[in-house]
């Protein structure tokens, strides 16, 4: 490695009101970090944007502390070992954790996960066999509690998330609608990855649809994106239902108070529950589930697709799509040559 | 019975908007109905005035099918039997169930439940041993799940269910803390009640005080309002916080649509759940629960506050007073002598 080559970062530069504007960023520029006892640098490849990222950019209680202004974002990525004072770690070991929006990362190896790029590639470890997988997952089948035959509804159908889990419970013998914005991630979620049904909501108001693709109600509704989409679904909700929530992507730039669902009411008449999750409690199952996604995988049961865009500089502009409805599938950016 | 008896009854005129007019109601009068085969011919006492009646009075889905233009108005309520032509019932037995709020009611002896004077007074059967008990016993524990040593809050704290659940959560270990409107209300929940705290909502945002009064966070919150209130309550949950949804009184009333909790995401920050339940899907163990709430109520672990008004006529102006705070303890209107 050469001493001019430097290690570019994206920091937190203000705390964004409304969606990011480019001012709300700092492109730095640093020397490459050597490597303390325990630790290992990393060169990373792809970056997992994530919704949740913009939580973590506001100074607000929630599972994780904010990112500080002038920190490097905080982000899952994959990548490849450079350089290693962890015995568990050797150069070229490929490689996921919490690397942030940069180019290279010095972390504890004990913060780190070894993955095998033969399996799937690197990037899918940012995706369908890495958080965004689990989430799915665990969000579905431990929250969720489909049962066979029973109505499943996921919202965000077309995102990273939201066409696994309508897999998944295609897979545990449930009927699935998705919903998703535009005709094209419709068509995309029942013809390509086999829902029933699907739900365009930018189409209009999506209640009478909604009602006439469930006649049964909804048993389990998994949840991406909130506001009205959340109380449509609440108001179609089967007795003892569950309401799992994942994210609330509608909200997340919002200025003005999240728009809390004036259908939770329904929770009473239905017996029904909703309740939040978080993948990183399920990190001791993750093989275990990461094994059977695989398994998935290997059978053609569960397909997955990343949007994956190159360029690191692209940062702020790329992770906005993720809020303008921009990405089908897994957003991941490329950062140098992607060997 | 004299022929000329009259049972008079308070029947719906029309869908209130709003808080409920004396012109959404009629009050008429027929002969006292004669019991069929079956049937039982019951002389009520105690009508029992619940905030879920009205919903009852709304053209709306829910787990009850509205009350119909024209019917009397549906409630439960205790009395004595006069003529029985079912075999399980005499002349003179003390009798509970959805008898409606009329003088007299003629109903299948399947629909009754016989009790016994001598444990509790009759009025306390629509009371603490009635459907408000078991709706504070089985909400608390069943879906509120309250572990010793943790903190319970509860809303409405002043009011039937309110004052059984916090009580109940005492018993249960817990520290107990209770929302209610006013110096008295809150005087009475601490020094009465035994409550570790009250929050008189009518000082201002509770924010503030909720949280010196709950550092460790709240891990049961027990929800009779709704609005602002569960918002509040919502931002300081604990880590996989159970919030029990009861009721919503601050919103049956809204000509508006229904405030949803802006804050409902602290589910997901939280791990947290939020479930409705109904009181009728716990029929089959409600033997269990009274036995149990009457062994606390002979240990004088348990107390209990019956608001008594009298007057079958004031039924109207009666029944609002839920809606404004009026009552302390289980609202109860009392008919003909009581006796």
């Amino acid at each position: 490695m050469a001493t001019q080559e430097q290690n570019r970062q994206f920091r937190l530069a203000a705390r964004p009101v409304g969606l990011p504007k480019r001012s709300d960023w700092d492109l730095t520029s640093e020397a490459i970090p050597e490597p303390g006892e325990g630790q290992v640098l990393v060169r990373i490849t792809y970056i997992s944007l994530d919704p949740a990222m913009r939580g973590w950019m506001n100074d607000a209680r929630s599972y994780a502390p904010p990112v500080q202004i002038g920190a490097v974002m905080r982000a899952y990525a994959a990548g490849h070992v450079v350089k290693s004072r962890h015995p568990d770690f050797k150069e070229g070991d490929c490689v996921v954790g919490v690397l942030g929006v940069q180019e290279y990362a010095v972390v504890d190896g004990k913060h780190l996960t070894k993955v095998d790029p033969n399996v799937v590639p690197l990037s899918a470890y940012v995706s369908v066999l890495g958080m965004t997988g689990m989430t799915a997952y665990f969000g579905l089948l431990d929250v969720g509690k489909p049962e066979p035959g029973q109505t499943v509804v996921v919202s965000g159908a077309a995102g990273a998330v939201g066409m696994l889990v309508g897999q998944i419970a295609k897979i545990k013998g449930c009927r699935v609608v998705g919903i998703a914005g535009g005709e094209a991630k419709c068509r995309y979620i029942v013809e390509e990855l086999g829902f029933d049904a699907a739900i365009d909501y930018k189409l209009g108001p999506i209640s009478t649809t909604l009602r006439e693709l469930c006649p049964k109600g909804i048993d389990v509704y998994f949840d991406n994106v909130g506001g009205d989409i959340l109380d449509a679904c609440l108001a179609q909700l089967a007795m003892h239902a569950r309401v799992v929530i994942c994210g609330a992507i509608s909200q997340y730039n919002s200025t003005e108070r999240v728009k809390g669902p004036s259908n939770y009411m329904m929770l009473l008449v239905m017996r029904a529950r909703m309740e939040g999750f978080l993948v990183m409690d399920y990190a001791s199952r993750s093989a275990e589930a990461a094994r059977e996604m695989a398994g998935w995988v290997r059978e053609g049961k569960l397909k997955w697709r990343d949007d994956i865009v190159e360029g690191f500089e692209t940062f702020p502009e790329t992770f906005n799509t993720l809020f303008e409805g921009g990405n089908t599938g897994k957003l991941i950016l490329k950062v140098g040559d992607g060997r």
